[in-house]
């Protein structure tokens, strides 16, 4: 699911709760639109390893002022995790321990790619990957772990799978035979559903292979399932591509 | 299509007809079955780019004794293509031109990688996908180039459009929308067929991206088809993985 | 300059001190020999980014029987530094957070290069670099930061500039002109001191490269200072070697 | 050495001789000064793999339409050698044949970075290092195998040994020392002199360690030379960074 963080500030203001609004942004960064100061957020984290589409060793914190005034006078012992340090160094673009620069020219081409892509075709590019998933979950009469359209996260997918069927073995049949690693379910879903994620680095193809992955997969796991969630998936794919090639031909 | 070199070999021995037999396995070298000494091929040609998974860079001859003594006498003029200063210097394991060293590296890993997952292993996967990309054809309606199933390649599968069609407009609105690159047709093919792919470092998933890459593009493209391809191949997959999972059990 | 982490045991058990002895292995680990086990180490920490030839990324903590039964009973507030679902993850061989999995491949490919070489052939290596180092510095007519022979450093070796001459003046100088990036001096030596690091991916001719760079600094910094430092070294090297091919002449 | 391509052609045409001038420029394009069009070439021949500072894989002809039309009625048999399909296919930035991708993108990459130095710096730099290294040679009091101070070459510096010293085993001791790989003596001087490359991506370091893993090797391998070749050219190389530097003051 996604977070509303507008909505959540909003109250929070509304009851004037002094909590400083932490975000984790780290799967949704650069794949899903978010806005740190126009929502404001206090303390956002994000990382390299997903929508930024590098290998992970780089995280990054935005603070807002009232943040930076709590960690002044924040009592918890801090070294590596403390920000002053980094900002003083950070003023001549310098990093106060040993930086990941190989990860730092990743980013910059990252970010290019983001740019050369532009982030409002990114962002439309995950929510479209988002509905042909959920069409396909629909499709195999499977129920999606997230019950509110409103909340549909456009980088990832959790399906549950029939009550009695172990969604680790399936993962593991579909690993084994289709080299495809699905995300296991969290917490109290753990066995019971699996994530389908399609963030970063990712097109219409990668997510046509995942769900082939997982439609042999339902099968040879003996999960009962109707066929065609590869299918419904295809038939919006296609119609988002006529469209998209129509608005192209219009413009 | 794939030749059948032992049998060519045969009719010229009976024929003691004089030539030399050049086999060109640029495609098939590495994802085919390939005999040089056994069938009585005089020159292999082989590179790098395809069933060896490497970049272009590298090319490989395998000479009979025949071809050798034939190009000691023979009046065309050579330099780089000459045999004999790269056998002097291939003795001591030096090249006498500027060799691809990074190149000979990547092989080392990928013949390792072919011997990993055991060459006939390897062949059933690329036998498997050309078995699963006709039936996607057939479901289609369209017709194959190769007419005798006894020639059937694993590593490429040509599919004729129907009359009328351009394959190349299709190509185009493919590689557009999906970042999918279709062989051409090639000489007279040319425009009226379509090639897939499916050799070197290429899983079950990596052929259903590009049939659902295909799929969708014959409707963008307006080719007269019916659905059901994708289907197809996945049942076919589907039956070979579990036929595969339950002959480890047995084992 | 290194430190003699037997002896600081044997004087902590002497002393029957009850504090845990916490081993920062950063720049020497690969490099140094380092016994963590048979020296009493509690905690020992490296990392990827000098000795093992790695980007910056991973991190490495081995931990004594006494520091694991103090973690459990420290009071202070800890998450991603906790040693507890790294042990339970790791059991499995794998990780409770996202890994840096490109590291992990390379950090195999470093230790076998360590092991091919040979751990005590590793050693020598960066001794004879540090004694080089040196010998190059005296002949240069500067000081070492490092007084005592005992404590000479394998890995790293200080050097101080005459009084009123600035180390990081000279330090950007060297960048400038040869490219060439020194460590500068830290603490109360910054300003004062530079730094030739030799550890690592390094061999004879790197370290001549860098003394030739810190020499050709020095004259055009305005340092004073005696010429013959890169020969001095060069003479020692060319020694090493020679007495190291009668040493294989002999075997 | 160098050859002087302009006063070739103009001794050429004094002559009115038919012959077309072919320039190879494999270990000088990207390092050397070089004009296809002023000096009248007919066909120049570059590769991807010196003064590109690539990998071996990418050769280029730059031809005249006095080339182009010979070629057009030579009558020796040619087929990947022959310029037709590639300049049919080029007009549309295709290639006829399988094309290195991968070294095509690097290519971009390495002209931007010798764009981003400039290429009067770059030809700056390798003269300079050309010059450095016959003062090494004439320190050790060897002679050089260009005996014409015109002719010196700016990338590549060959020096012979003295009567009775075998250059080759020299160049074993230094590669199984140093793991530094000196070019052999060609042709007549094979064994008699060995070759240092100072072309494409290349500093005064790295040569300063070149030349000191040269001047060890001597030592080694027995052969008469005086001391001084490291120094001599530390000294010119410090020098001319000084008047870079003043230059660059002054500007």
């Amino acid at each position: 699911v996604i977070s509303d963080i507008a909505a959540i500030r909003k109250v929070m203001d509304k009851l004037a709760h002094p909590a400083l609004l932490m975000v984790d942004t780290i799967s949704s960064l650069g794949s899903v639109d978010y806005r740190h100061d126009e929502w404001g957020a206090d303390v956002t984290i994000g990382g390299s390893q997903k929508g930024l589409m590098l290998p992970p060793g780089l995280s990054f914190n935005a603070i807002s002022e009232k943040a930076l005034a709590a960690s002044k006078t924040a009592k918890m012992p801090r070294a590596f995790w403390s920000w002053d340090d980094m900002m003083e160094a950070n003023k001549t673009g310098y990093f106060p321990y040993t930086p990941a620069t190989n990860l730092l020219f990743g980013l910059r081409e990252a970010i290019s790619m983001l740019h050369e892509e532009g982030l409002p075709n990114v962002y439309a590019r995950h929510i479209r990957h988002g509905e042909a998933t959920r069409r396909a979950a629909r499709a195999w009469g499977l129920e999606l772990v997230c019950q509110n359209p409103a909340d549909y996260s456009p980088v990832l997918t959790a399906i549950m799978l029939p009550a009695g069927h172990d969604a680790d073995r399936m993962r593991g049949i579909i690993l084994d035979n289709f080299d495809l690693s699905l995300g296991m379910g969290l917490g109290r879903l753990k066995g019971k559903a699996f994530r389908i994620g399609h963030l970063g680095d990712f097109n219409d193809l990668s997510l046509m292979a995942a769900l082939a992955g997982v439609e042999m997969g339902l099968a040879l796991a003996g999960v009962p399932h109707q066929k065609g969630g590869v299918d419904a998936a295809m038939q919006y794919l296609q119609e988002c591509a006529a469209s998209s090639t129509e608005a192209r031909i219009a413009a």
